[in-house]
C-alpha cells in the first residue's frame, strides 16, 4: 500500500496550497512540461490529446456557422502593429522580435505575431473588393507569442496554442452580430463539452482588447473563487479597417470601410478544466474531451479468462466509438486505480474472476468516486449512459458551486471579503477608471464582465450614481 | 464567351512556360497569396481545406502506427543548434534569430525552429530513464523557419507547416525498421491520397539530413520532369542523443545511448499536387484531398424545378459524406464551368430542365475532361464510384509518365540530354563526392536517391567501378 499511497501523497493539498495542487497535478500527470527557455512548456501527448478533442469540437462549430480555415505568416512587420495606436500600445511592450535571419541583419525588425488583427488586415484589405465579396469569415489554428517572466503552464506562457477568428462585414449591425454569435458559441463549447459554467459579458473599457471597440469575454469560477477568461470576443468596429484600409465598393456605388470583428480561445481552456473539475486525487476529465474515456483494469489477472474478457470488452467499447484503454501492465490494480484516478479518466471498469462468474463488472466514477455494479452484457450502453451522465453533472455542479459564490457589496470592504471568502463579488459602479482602480488595489480584484441586465443604486468606490452592475473577482 | 474565354487566358501556357503556369494557378485559384514580409505565403482557405484533408489522412496513419501528437517550443536557443557539429552546419545560415523580447535583450539569442531534433532531445533526454520508457514514438504538426531570398509559394518560402515525428528506440534495428516504416507509410499515403507516384530510396551523403546517418527520400516527377522532394525519413543513430544525453537504463542495467529517428512531410505536398497533376485549365484535385470533391451547376436555374432538383442532388450527396457544392451563383454556366475546372473540382454535374425530364444528368470528371450521363436515381452511387475511379486513373496516368520518363545514361553527355529532355536519368556512380559535383556542375542535376538493387557497370563520370545506380534530376 506505501507505493500506491506514495500517488496522492505526491500532489499538494488543494485547499490549503492550491497553486502548488495545479503545478504538482499537470506535471505529474503528464499534460505539460518546462521547456528550456524560460516562460515556454512542451504540451505531453496527453495533454495534446485534450486540445485535439478541443480542437474537433470547436472547427465543427466553427464551419458550421460559416467559417473557413486559413493560415497567415508568423513575422508581421513592426510598422504594422503601430498602424493601431491602442493596438501598439496595448503589445508592444510583450513582443519577441526578429532582428537577424539568413545571416544578415534585417532591414526592418519583424515581431513574432501576438495576434494577428494587423497581419491578417492587411491581407484582406486586399482582397476585398467589393460587398460581394463580404461578408469574410476566416479562422486560423495557430501559436501565438506574448513575452512572460513567469510560467503557469497552459494559464501564462510566452508562446501558446490558440485559434482566432477575424471577420469583416459591411455593416456594424452584422459585425456586432458576429461578434455575439461566437460569444454564443464559446458558451455552449464551454458548458456542453468542458462542463464548465460560464459567465458572459462586456469588458470595461479598462479590461477589454487593446484596439477594440467593446471586448465580450467569459468568465469562468476556478477552484479557488478566482475568475479565470476563458475566451474572448471582440467588436473592432472600423478601426482595423481604417488603420488598413480595408475598404469595399458598396451596392450604391460608395467606397466603405468594413467593420471588423475577431474572437479567440487558447490552450488556456486546458487550465480551465484541471482548475474547474480537479480534486485532491488530480485531473477529473469531461468525457467529452478526455483522451482516454474509459480504462479498463483486470483483477486478478492472471486467472484465466480475466484478460481475455477485458481485451473482449475493449474491443466492443471502442468498436462503439468509446475512447477506451486496457491496462494489462504489470501493476498492482491498486496502483493502476490511483494512476487513473490522477490522470482524470471518467470512468474505470474493474473486472475479475468473480465478476466474470456473476457476468458483471465494477464501474467506477472518476467526478463523484463512486463505484456501481454493470452487467457485463449491456456494458456498451451501460457506458454510453454514464459518461453522458458524467458530462452533465459534471456542468451541474460546477455550476452549483459558481452559483452559490456569487455574492453581493455594497461596500469596498464588503467587496474585498467577498473576494477573500474565494466569491465572485457583484457590486454598483459608476464608470470611472478610477473607481475601478481603486477597487483593485484594495482588493487585487479586477471587473469581470458587466451584470448584463442588472442594476444597482450607487457606485461601491464613490457612491455617485452606478452605471454597470460589474462582476468583481481576483483572476487569472 | 468573351468573359468565360478569359479565364484560360489568364493562365501562362504550361509546356512554354512552367513556371509562370504554377504561379498563375495558385494565385488565381486562391490556394496562396504573397505575405507582407519577403519570403513568406498567406495560405488561403481554398489551399488550408487540401492541407487539413492531407492532415486527417496523415494524421490516423501516424496513430495507426502508435505516433502520439504533442507540441514543442518554436524558439530553440542557439547553443542547442551547436551541439550537433553537422546540423549547426546545415541550418545556422538560414536560421531567423529573435534578439529581443518584452523590450529587453535576450542573455542568449533564440531561434525560431528550422526543424525540432534539438530541442525535442533536449526534452526526451530528460523524460528518458528505463528502457521500459522506449520506444518513444512522437509527432508534432506545426510551423518551422527556413530563410528564403525568394518565394515558391509551396515549394520555397521562409515559414511553411509540416509535421515532424521525432522517435527513440533502444537499438539501431529497431531506429531503422521506424525510418523504413515512415518511408513506406508516406509512399502509401502519396499514391493512395495524392495519387502521386513516388521513387524512395537512399539519399547520397552529399543531400542528406545534417546530422543524420542516412536519409531516405521519396521524389516524385512533376510535368517538367523535375523532381521534387516529397517527403524524408533520417536515421538518426547515436549522433542526436550523444549531443543530447539521451539515455537510458536497459534490462542488462547499463546506461545507454538510446538511437533516433525524425521524419517530415510539408505544405511542399501541396506544389507537388498542383505540378504531378495540373493541366492548361488549370488545378487538377485528387479526390481524396480535394476540398470540393463535386460541383452541382445549374442549367437554366430559372426554368421552374431546376434549382429544386438540384439542391435535392446536394443533400443525397452530403449526406452520403461527399464534399459537394451547389453553384447557385448569378454567373453563366459556362463562366462556371471554367472556374471550378481552374479549381480542380474532380466531378461536375451539369442538371437542366431537359436533364430533370430525362431523369438524367451530365457528370463531368476533371481528370479527363469526358463527359457522360448518370441516371438521378442511382447519382450517389454513380458519383462515388466515378470518384474512386478518378483517384485510380489519377495514379495509373501520373505513374505512366513517370515510368516513361525515366532513362539510363552511360556518359555525362547522355545524363544532360536526359535531363535537358524532361526525364530522371538512372546512371552508374563510384560514390565519391567529386564525381557527384561534376555532374550537378554539367547537367544541373542532383543525385534524387540510390535506385535500390540496380547495379551498373561504370561511374558515368569517373568510370571507376560504379558503387551504387542513382536517379538523378533537376529538382525543385
Amino acid at each position: 500500500m506505501a507505493k500506491e499511497a506514495q500517488f496522492v501523497e505526491q500532489i499538494a493539498d488543494i485547499e490549503s496550497d492550491f497553486p502548488q495542487w495545479y503545478t504538482d497535478v499537470v506535471i505529474k500527470t503528464k499534460l505539460v512540461d518546462y521547456g528550456p527557455v524560460k516562460g515556454t512548456m512542451v504540451i505531453r501527448p496527453y495533454g495534446y490529446a485534450i486540445w485535439e478533442n478541443i480542437q474537433k469540437e470547436l472547427d465543427a462549430r466553427f464551419k458550421a456557422t460559416g467559417h473557413e480555415n486559413a493560415y497567415f505568416p508568423l513575422l508581421i512587420p513592426m510598422s504594422f502593429l503601430t498602424k493601431e495606436a491602442e493596438h501598439v500600445e496595448g503589445f508592444a511592450p510583450e513582443v519577441a522580435v526578429v532582428t537577424h535571419a539568413g545571416g544578415e541583419e534585417l532591414s526592418e525588425p519583424l515581431v513574432i505575431r501576438p495576434t494577428s488583427e494587423t497581419i491578417i488586415g492587411n491581407m484582406y484589405a486586399k482582397w476585398l473588393q467589393s460587398y460581394r465579396d463580404l461578408p469574410i469569415k476566416m479562422n486560423q489554428w495557430a501559436n501565438v507569442m506574448r513575452w512572460e517572466k513567469t510560467t503557469r503552464p497552459f494559464l501564462r506562457t510566452s508562446e501558446f496554442l490558440w485559434q482566432e477568428g477575424h471577420t469583416v462585414h459591411a455593416t456594424e449591425e452584422e459585425a456586432i452580430e458576429e461578434t455575439m454569435t461566437m460569444l454564443g458559441v464559446y458558451k455552449e463549447f464551454a458548458e456542453n463539452c468542458l462542463a464548465i459554467p460560464v459567465i458572459t459579458g462586456k469588458k470595461t473599457e479598462k479590461e477589454k482588447f487593446a484596439g477594440a471597440v467593446a471586448t465580450y469575454g467569459m468568465e469562468a469560477m476556478m477552484h479557488d473563487g478566482k475568475s479565470l477568461q476563458a475566451g474572448t470576443s471582440h467588436y473592432l468596429g472600423q478601426n482595423f479597417s481604417k488603420a488598413f484600409d480595408i475598404k469595399f465598393l458598396d451596392k450604391d456605388g460608395a467606397l466603405k470601410y468594413g467593420y471588423t470583428s475577431s474572437w479567440g480561445v487558447s490552450t488556456r481552456l486546458i487550465g480551465a478544466i484541471i482548475m474547474t473539475h480537479g480534486d485532491q486525487r488530480g485531473l477529473v476529465l469531461p468525457p467529452v474531451v478526455a483522451p482516454t474515456q474509459v480504462v479498463i483494469v483486470p483483477i486478478a489477472s492472471k486467472k484465466p479468462g480475466v484478460l481475455e474478457a477485458c481485451a473482449k470488452l475493449k474491443e466492443e467499447l471502442a468498436s462503439a466509438g468509446v475512447r477506451v484503454l486496457l491496462d494489462d501492465s504489470d501493476n498492482s490494480p491498486g496502483w493502476k486505480f490511483n494512476e487513473w484516478e490522477m490522470k482524470g479518466v471518467p470512468v474505470r471498469l474493474e473486472l475479475g474472476p468473480r465478476d466474470l462468474e456473476a457476468g458483471k463488472c465494477l464501474a467506477f466514477r472518476r467526478d463523484k468516486c463512486e463505484k456501481a455494479e454493470m452487467e457485463l452484457g449491456g456494458v456498451v450502453e451501460g457506458v454510453q449512459t454514464l459518461l453522458k451522465t458524467i458530462q452533465s453533472d459534471m456542468l451541474e455542479s460546477a455550476r452549483k458551486r459558481t452559483q452559490e459564490r456569487i455574492v453581493c457589496a455594497e461596500s469596498v470592504e464588503e467587496l474585498l471579503d467577498g473576494v477573500e471568502k474565494q466569491n465572485f463579488v457583484k457590486a454598483g459602479w459608476c464608470g470611472c477608471r478610477e473607481c475601478e482602480d481603486k477597487i483593485k488595489e484594495k482588493t487585487s480584484a479586477s471587473a469581470r464582465v458587466y451584470a448584463e441586465g442588472e442594476t444597482a443604486e450607487k457606485c461601491v468606490v464613490c457612491g455617485k450614481k452606478a452605471e454597470h452592475v460589474v462582476i468583481f473577482a481576483r483572476a487569472y
